[in-house]
């Protein structure tokens, strides 16, 4: 019985560390380096490549190692039968409101205008939008998102909520499936924080954004899949939307020649709204490796049907 | 009887569009253009030219045009029974507190770093700061400091704070005037929100900066004066103060060849923070020249001897 932690281009170690700190007796090896891959029933999964899950022949779990799991559903070797969770912690949704906030005052404040006008040695004060001639619509009103709208609702901002299915949220206006158009109407500042799914893929396009209010605005913490890369260019450079704010992209690294990096109306970060703390990970873990091994419900367990 | 708006480089004719909205009696003029100077009982002020307020000889109270009242107590040529007052409304206290909010989440996630990175097309994620790591310590409780205080706590942050004369605020550590070291030597980022006045006036120097706790951070949202400018920059140019964030300066527009501008460690905004909306301070404005023709207590007036 083992715990393996499979993810590219980032250090497992303090992962590991963690997860014996909960229980002192896992077995927890760090791929490609797995001594017993016969052992290996529960995997810890961060953008994996394609089929390396299919060498743990008696694996039973994949934990995301964050809040989406697209990146695991994807991954068309995994058999039906490998149940699919993922982490949810506190400082998960408590990082990502803040981002969300951050982004929002400093679109509203004109922070990057100042920032550049500091390399000219330019003072030039702008009228800053106010809170009441702005909407923020909350694309998910999943644990992120009802956290999101939350937060942003008690710093004195009025915010809109659109879910697939029906929500309720004090002090927030909701819609639901069929109502999108509507909930755009009254959206200057779109945040998406939606599950990537075969539905949502692409959602953030061209038709879309034109049914924004203006000033309009986009801010992405989602996956880079949700948004047609070359219809937010286009809404950009032609003033349907002023700014957007991303932080997740299609291909990550965002690539050095990409067309985002010469725009001074997109406002990119290297996908750190919401960065998973090893402790707050290991906890949840080690918690449903007990589970899974005692033929427990898991936490958070993934519906495949729904894709999240 | 009427009432005069004087002030430097800023256009009064909103406030007195808005005055005249709450009082359709009131005769308003703006200065310099004041056809009958022995009529002018109220004055508005905003860093006007000191003895412009002599040509009024039956001035009897000046209101700022802001929360801070410095610029009209050091007038040395206004009568000591000219009565002092000034504006204090919500959206001055919130929009300053948005203002700090934004400020702290910046310095903690980089927003700058990540801004000059985009100019080289360049992907680094770097580590946030966590609020667990960081201890906010407000200098002031008045108004705004109060409510910046409440605010951040209400955000997840760990706050404290500095008066002269003992305070109690639910949630946030306070300390008073002789306990400053123990205040300074807990506090990360050094949020600058007191009045003007003798005592305060260069408060923000090297010796305070040393004992703060590392890694340390500055926001002056108060006033220029209240900062040793050189004295900043050599806490920052040695390491003993990591950033500053600055709203105000010793003289505004801060000029093209300051060394401020040359610093990649201050950010720098021309004074906008909190901006006075004409239509909420129409309304204290009215208010207080009402009570002032009926003889009545004015709101928000200034003790001269504290000069708060």
């Amino acid at each position: 019985m083992s715990i393996v932690l499979v993810a590219r281009n980032r250090n497992m170690e303090p992962f590991r560390e963690e997860i014996l700190k909960q229980d002192a007796n896992a077995e927890v090896e760090i791929w490609p380096a797995v001594s017993q891959p016969q052992r290996v029933q529960f995997a810890v999964a961060w953008n994996h490549p394609e089929g390396v899950l299919d060498q743990f022949p008696n694996l039973k779990a994949v934990s995301s190692l964050g809040a989406g799991v697209d990146h695991i559903l994807s991954d068309a070797t995994l058999p039906e039968s490998v149940r699919i969770t993922r982490i949810v912690a506190p400082s998960l949704s408590d990082q990502m409101s803040d981002y969300i906030l951050t982004s929002v005052l400093n679109l509203m404040r004109h922070s990057e205008y100042y920032f550049r006008m500091h390399r000219n040695s330019e003072w030039s004060p702008q009228r800053s939008l106010s809170k009441t001639e702005i909407t923020i619509g909350i694309m998910g009103l999943g644990k992120l998102g009802v956290h999101a709208a939350s937060r942003l609702r008690d710093n004195g901002f009025r915010v809109t909520g659109w879910a697939r299915s029906p929500k309720e949220l004090d002090g927030v206006r909701t819609y639901t499936q069929n109502q999108l158009e509507d909930f755009l109407n009254q959206t200057n500042i779109l945040v998406c924080l939606l599950p990537l799914t075969p539905e949502t893929n692409g959602i953030l396009n061209l038709e879309l954004f034109k049914k924004l209010k203006k000033p309009s605005f986009l801010i992405n913490v989602a996956r880079g899949q949700h948004l047609i890369e070359e219809d937010l260019i286009y809404a950009l450079d032609t003033g349907q939307i002023s700014h957007a704010v991303l932080d997740v992209f299609e291909k990550e690294p965002l690539p050095e020649n990409h067309p985002f990096w010469n725009r001074k109306t997109i406002t990119i970060t290297p996908h750190v709204a919401s960065v998973t703390d090893p402790a707050e990970a290991a906890a949840v873990i080690a918690e449903n490796y007990k589970r899974l091994l005692s033929g427990m419900d898991l936490l958070y367990e993934t519906d495949r049907a729904s894709g999240y």
